[in-house]
């Protein structure tokens, strides 16, 4: 049903640049005491900027550029105590499309550069897509 | 700063199977009265499933392959009276990277397949992850 050649390229439209430098500085969670940074946007999507305004919540969605992509089970929170869980059923990084979701608020625009925060991304990391969040509770 | 050689390859871990069989059919949000359908997760990837249970909210997180990944502005909801708004800061299918993020309840699991709901993406649509919520508003 899934054909080994069926692929999307992903291209990043922009990156991460936060103090956080390792996975080992990193929360697990942005509410986790993550702290602000800035995402900067190639200037070929500018434009897809247009109207978000300071204060607003975001979703950020990144590529786990450092995750394990073979891992289907793991111990969640990263703690042998757990038991065994499908991946699918935690918010590890470690999956087949490691794709990281982060609510956020604007801080700030300044051309192309957003400040957010909170969130739990090193440095570097890529951003493939920036989402309004729909209804009281983002609804994703 | 973002390479144009930079590319990330998403393999889709299963497909959605649904009565909504064109984009015409299909409601903009799975609140505003989307059906239920199948998520038919590849063999291949089914130990990634372990541990969902009927009842959990999960994230479903589509690759919307019907999308035009060139605008970066659209009018939302399609209404040519609103204001043209940049891609990022709405939740149009249309963007560089055409992911759709769906909040939806497992309904049933059969083997390798959730049926799952309510969910607005058509008949065919490739599914890239799945995801717990966390907290009460899936902080996503």
């Amino acid at each position: 049903m899934t054909h080994p050649y069926e692929e999307y390229p992903l291209h990043p439209i922009g990156h991460i640049r936060s103090p956080l430098r390792t996975l080992d500085e990193a929360p697990r969670q942005g509410s986790e005491g993550a702290p602000d940074a800035w995402l900067e946007v190639d200037p070929s999507f500018a434009r897809g900027l247009s109207r978000i305004r300071t204060g607003d919540a975001v979703i950020v969605v990144t590529w786990l550029h450092r995750a394990n992509r073979d891992l289907l089970e793991v111990h969640p929170r990263g703690d042998p105590e757990t038991p065994l869980t499908g991946v699918f059923a935690t918010r590890s990084p470690h999956r087949p499309n490691p794709l990281g979701l982060h609510r956020v608020t604007v801080r700030e625009i300044s051309g192309a550069r957003l400040r957010i925060g909170p969130i739990e991304a090193i440095d570097g990391t890529p951003v493939v897509d920036i989402k309004a969040v729909l209804g009281d509770c983002g609804d994703a």
